[in-house]
């Protein structure tokens, strides 16, 4: 049995859903839902204790962190719509994407989220309700971004994210400029979990993705949202509710 | 033809070091010397533009990220003496240990490194000759490193670094105390890449790493210390000198 615990397709998320439905195989999938915390619920710690989504859960056996995820499903199912190079130097390239990814486009991109959006989740609560919930969030780091989430990003943080997000879009463009996908010609994973990131940034950071000042960007972003995979993922999966963006 | 290019036998250089000699392949090592700034010299940014070590020179090609490195060596060669689980669940496992050490355990590590060590290699120079390397540095959040090297880490990151250290510490002895090594009975990249980083924390950190607090971890390192490979390494391996501690 294959069962994927996850939001809706977007961030983190969408990596694992993505590759599933790439890939074609047989699989169930179970949303969690941010809006009603359950993350932080016990029983989704009794599948992750770290109280994080994405986790798969594969006979028994549970395997977590978006990106470990998706090299588990390329391990056990190689031949279904491979998304890893079988060139060495190739699924290298790409572990120097998904890694990137992990280790900063998705912060920068992730705190401007919270702020925007996780924000006003993080006021709608009374102050014992907010603090009720603290309780239940296994990661201090995490603790600590639901406070500032409450009390405000301090803005020289806000500020540095922002110029990170710059220096991301400027180097997927510098690629995507002169290259269908981020390694060449083949679609991978290196794909998938930038597109994780990327996807939505024209909606979110319409100063900094859009035709004329990336058209590189654009086009791919066109080009994933074609495949049938990508649709279907968006038709079928559940998206979570978390209501306007905060200016 | 392999060539790896790296410091000496300490933190993320000695990852791909130490699978080198673990593999027992034919490879060559090229020192490259922190001390003089050789990372930054335009001779090692024609091989990687991001100026920073390690980085592995296969038959022409460039392989970067000390992590990639190492799955790189088993992509390539998967018969010389294993490091990563066969098995796809164990090699998650493997991949969410290495994962951590790159996101978590090796930064704070890494910045009370650079407060004891780099700071006073900072301040020997002068104003001028202090502006003059930043230039060389290509990544702007190593340049910001290198000058809170000099100016001073603010006293609150100095603080929660040393409190994931403590964390960190926690969650190794949780599992070493349990087992021999990170995955079980199997010594695999997950105890190479946290052995980079945990080994000589004894000395730096005698209060939190110690026989009587952290046993699990002390025997770990003694029984990685025993492998022929880690002491073919340490004697072979050119260390660089970057002077006293400051305390």
């Amino acid at each position: 049995m294959l069962k994927l615990y996850s939001f809706g397709p977007g961030a983190n998320s969408l990596k694992p859903l993505l590759t599933l439905y790439e890939k074609g195989v047989e699989w169930e999938h179970q949303f969690v839902d941010p809006a009603k915390f359950e993350q932080h619920s016990d029983w989704f710690k009794e599948i992750n204790p770290r109280g994080q989504v994405p986790a798969l859960v594969h006979d028994g056996k549970v395997i977590t962190e978006s990106t470990v995820i998706c090299e588990y499903l390329e391990d056990v199912f190689p031949d279904a719509n491979p998304l890893r190079p079988k060139d060495p130097f190739m699924a290298a390239q790409m572990r120097v994407w998904t890694k990137w990814v992990d280790e900063y486009f998705c912060w920068c991109v992730s705190t401007i989220g919270w702020a925007r959006y996780v924000s006003h989740i993080a006021n709608k609560m009374t102050e014992e309700e907010f603090e009720n919930h603290l309780k239940n969030i296994p990661i201090p780091e995490q603790r600590t971004k639901w406070r500032r989430a409450r009390d405000g990003f301090p803005q020289d943080m806000l500020d540095e994210e922002m110029r990170k997000i710059g220096v991301s879009v400027d180097r997927l463009e510098e690629t995507l400029s002169q290259q269908d996908y981020l390694l060449g010609d083949q679609y991978t994973l290196a794909d998938v979990c930038n597109f994780a990131i990327a996807n939505g940034m024209d909606m979110g950071y319409p100063e900094l993705v859009n035709e004329e000042k990336t058209p590189g960007i654009m086009a791919w972003l066109t080009r994933i949202k074609e495949r049938p995979a990508v649709q279907k993922m968006f038709a079928h999966t559940k998206k979570e509710d978390l209501g306007p963006a905060k200016k």
